[in-house]
């Protein structure tokens, strides 16, 4: 379930003058704009944008963009997007960056549903005029590139059909192919880019019940390279989203340092979502509310704005 | 242009009924089922199917499957199904009777716009429930896998932006990895594979500019195992499909023997689009009209049907 609380009704025009008043004249008022904004699904917020640039000849993103600053401003631009050009962002980004592990380019094409990743992978020709495919594609070489390009390339299957055989004659393949780290890592690649999610959930089961260990910790047992960095966390994906997001929560919070961009991504995206399932295997994992941990490593507007998205009624 | 003739205005009660009448009893009226078939389009067919279907309780397709036979059956099924239905027949059969230069998903895949593409993706998924990626990754290995599976997969950028830079470069990372056989097919596949189509012609053509000699030679002259063969297809195929087309139809017609699903392939998935272009480049290369060279290798129904298609008004 989503955390994020919009009323049903609300007047995009009313919206869009009350974030003028709010943006106008010298210093912004930053609570005005968490209250309207924090408040509001991808369907209103879209109308808000279109309702602000047919008043007032601006295109509100960039205008939020000159007013607000650092991490706030950062949840903020991308919360405003809709989810598909939020997504096509932050894979440019992830790629722009040189993000040695390609987390976010992993978490793009193995979280969502192949009609969802098609649907961002529109949003990024739109938006960069180029192919997800190829900046992933000159981003990388070797193994990597053949697992990246590949997960985000596939139009997988997205029916519920299991095949018990070929789960069990494939995690048999996979158990061949990750022991003894012995590098034969293409038909690795070949299952986990072309199988249907449903049916490599099937298959790693199956590994689990047959091999005594499950599939990502043998992976990590046996290296700790790029390539089995990423398969590893495309299976984590493919396996349980919502524990995968645990993680990267609990990641970005732990020891000292604060990975701000990691806690705006997984609460910005799936506030709309699931961010409520995701809290609750938070708090079995943690004994402490997702609210308190992002409370204590956060503060100010971001503070405020994370709160609301994960449903703190103001 | 399109060959097909097909009247703008049909009732496709009265077209399902006139079927019904040609497969009733014992035999069947070959020359009425292509009296009508042979003149409707896409639409235009479905809509029969559909009210064949309303009407009589029955298949269309598998009552004419189980009434003709041969070549012409093998010809009236392919045409009586959706262009993206057809295209999934096609691939599937080609990856089950394991046709080892996998010409045919090389064509649909570089043939095929990419939201076409997606669309004959869409249609496997649905006859198969599985997806093309999948079937042609367990059909092949090696870099032929990664080029295939690459081809079939990408949704590549469909706008008409060319990057002369890009253009440069990538022509001589190509002549780089094509010349002296070295087997770095790398940098080919990650370029074959992901950029769009009409980047790929401005490379070809800076190749060809730049080194004196068309790539497709290029690659001719240095290997012709497998991944040569499929890579050279892919490059003949984007550069101008009408060109390779005619090639198809030419090869499947010359010396002894003919290669009948060859012609009905190309005879049934253009007769809509653009046959008549290919016809013109036809007649220029070899001086002899498409429809004389067809007309010589075929007979009876099959090559009623096959010149109807083709334009011949009956």
């Amino acid at each position: 379930m989503a955390t994020l609380i919009a009323p049903p009704n609300h007047s995009p025009t009313e919206d869009a003058e009350a974030l003028r008043k709010a943006v106008k004249g010298w210093g912004s008022n930053e609570k005005a704009i968490i209250a309207i904004l924090s408040h509001r699904n991808a369907t209103q917020r879209t109308q808000i944008r279109q309702a602000y640039n047919d008043l007032f000849q601006e295109d509100l993103i960039k205008r939020l963009e000159s007013e607000l600053s650092g991490d706030f401003e950062r949840a903020m631009y991308r919360w405003i997007l809709e989810p598909a050009e939020r997504e096509a962002l932050l894979a440019h980004l992830a790629l722009k960056n040189g993000d040695k592990n390609y987390q976010v380019i992993v978490e793009i094409s193995c979280v969502l549903s192949p009609e969802e990743l098609l649907v961002v992978k529109r949003a990024y020709h739109n938006r960069y005029k180029r192919s997800l495919e190829e900046d992933v594609a000159v981003n990388t070489t070797g193994h990597l590139r053949q697992l990246l390009v590949g997960l985000v390339s596939s139009f997988r299957y997205g029916g519920n059909e299991i095949n018990a055989n070929l789960a069990q004659s494939e995690a048999d393949v996979l158990h061949e192919a990750i022991k003894d780290n012995n590098g034969k890592y293409e038909e690795i690649i070949r299952i986990l880019t072309t199988r249907s999610k449903i049916q490599l959930v099937a298959t790693f089961n199956r590994y689990k019940d047959d091999h005594g260990i499950a599939i990502t910790k043998k992976l990590s047992d046996e290296g700790s390279n790029d390539f089995h960095k990423a398969a590893g966390l495309a299976i984590s994906c493919i396996i349980d989203h919502k524990k995968y997001y645990e993680k990267v929560l609990r990641n970005a919070m732990e020891g000292a340092g604060t990975d701000e961009d990691a806690i705006t991504r997984v609460i910005v995206s799936r506030a709309e979502k699931d961010l409520k399932d995701i809290k609750e295997v938070y708090y079995k994992r943690n004994s402490v509310h997702l609210e308190h941990a992002v409370a204590k490593e956060t503060s100010g507007d971001y503070k405020t704005f994370l709160l609301n998205l994960m449903g703190k009624d103001d």
